[in-house]
């Protein structure tokens, strides 16, 4: 069975851990967003591919959510001590990732070729693909102006108020190769637990890929991140509703509705299949909140299985 | 008393550690060699440049002779699971220095108030000026084509027969503002203990610098880095047989005749005294294997004494 995932960083990590304890890795393609790429210290750092990268290969640290396990911050403190930003947090082996990516892109290779060769060599067993080899990028308007992503997540810690979003750069990208194909010939198309408005609002803002998804044969199905009427982790609770979308599954499921065919939406939400299904897709009942492995596999499990 | 040095690596921060423990600091100014400034992992490394900071704010690995104490390798480990090249060794704290610098750079700043940047950041008290913003290459002409001085020095561990050297650059290359005057205003221009050919040669092929020599009323002094036949470190003794120069103290006074006044020898080259006095220097004995900081403090106290 061909899957092949739209995906963000955190929540998308966990589920994908799932999967690929159910499936063979060989047959999963991820298509990740770069919309909250960001140039720190001159460096081109991609949070989410890395996110993923680092969940598939065991590097990731899971306390934090991002970066990689007992990483040092040596680099960090004597940026410091000379006066350098220091908002973004990035650990001394986290940053061997991303100055070979910058220095690779420099080189004249594509983001998808330098994605490729990050997971060769720490071990990726999936297809992870960038959403699109140029550059896309969320901007969040606030009362106060304008914010790139990671100025508003990071540095201002997600408490300005958001009034609007844009993917700043989207009309004029392409989808990388390979994105198209893989969302056209998969057997099931899953999109994880990410921030619809952040995470996989920027990959369906890539010409062509909101078209492959009403074209596929696959099974399409989101598993939703809001629970309880509140995201699981992120700001993706104040996003939707600056995107005038109620913060609910049903809410979820509107975001995705012209193609989505089933949404996994968590136990304690039974009381939204209804909404969902007004909005045109299947509800489907499950564990969502990934606390642990099992959970992780779990899911994964009933997400094939309802797909299947 | 302004004291003008001008300096490469490992020899020059001994020397000048000690200097800064006899005069004020803010009466020194330190011209420093970045021929051997490389582009590592698309980072701008100033070894010669740093080597001086470190070691005049405590911070320099005296064991190596190089990078930063008690630092960790953590990106370097990390960059060779990624395939990168890693036989340029950066430590992670070292490595904000190079990250720090390049941005600086591209933001459209000089070398020359980067390394200020640096220096306050780092507590440094003297004025360290490169020896020029312009970009300077030592190159090693081998039997086996042309390197780069650090694939010569350090990937290729100064093996390679060497049979020519150039300064590439060096004719279009423009003294950093602040060089000349520093030269020609100083009471005493001491040329540190620093390779003649890869560390002091770079200086003074850079357009200005010897006339400004010639010119100024200082009294002009240099060290000998070679003691008994032998340089103390590295690999000066190649590269001054490479350009013709005899591997003594005399071939040092040689290399710096026209302008040079005295010349610190070691002890140990008494015999050396006439052919020194030969070539048009005035010979000056003393204790010049720097072991300690006692012998560092000496020499220098023995260097002003002399030039005063």
């Amino acid at each position: 069975m061909r899957v092949t995932a739209l995906a963000g960083g955190t929540g998308a990590a966990k589920f994908l851990r799932g999967l690929v304890s159910c499936v063979n890795p060989r047959d999963v393609t991820v298509i990740g967003n770069t919309a909250d790429d960001a140039e720190i210290w001159g460096l081109h750092v991609s949070p989410d591919l890395d996110t993923v990268t680092y969940a598939l290969t065991g590097h990731l640290d899971t306390g934090r959510g991002w970066g990689i396990a007992e990483d040092s911050f040596n680099a960090l403190a004597a940026v410091a001590v000379l006066g350098g930003e220091t908002w973004f947090r990035l650990g001394d082996r986290d940053l061997a990732t991303h100055i070979y990516r910058t220095r690779a892109l420099r080189a004249g290779l594509s983001l998808t070729d330098v994605t490729a060769a990050i997971g060769r060599g720490l071990g990726l067993r999936v297809r992870l693909l960038p959403m699109s080899d140029d550059p896309v990028r969320t901007r969040l308007e606030t009362p106060d102006g304008w914010l790139d992503f990671q100025h508003y997540f990071v540095r201002e810690g997600a408490r300005p108020r958001v009034i609007g979003v844009e993917y700043a750069g989207a009309e004029k990208a392409a989808p990388a190769p390979g994105v198209l194909d893989a969302i056209r010939t998969a057997d099931v198309v899953i999109v994880c637990p990410s921030n619809p408005i952040t995470s996989i609002g920027p990959i369906l803002s890539v010409p062509g890929v909101r078209e492959a998804l009403h074209e596929t044969n696959a099974t399409v199905l989101a598993i939703s991140p809001i629970v309880g009427g509140a995201p699981v982790s992120g700001p993706a609770g104040a996003l939707m509703r600056a995107c005038g979308l109620p913060v609910t599954a049903a809410g979820v499921a509107r975001a995705y509705a012209p193609w989505l065919d089933l949404l996994v939406i968590d136990r304690r939400d039974i009381e939204e299949t209804l909404a969902v299904r007004e909005v045109g897709a299947e509800p489907v009942l499950g564990e969502t909140i990934l606390i642990d492995h099992d959970r992780e596999v779990a899911l994964a499990r009933r997400v094939l299985e309802v797909a299947a």
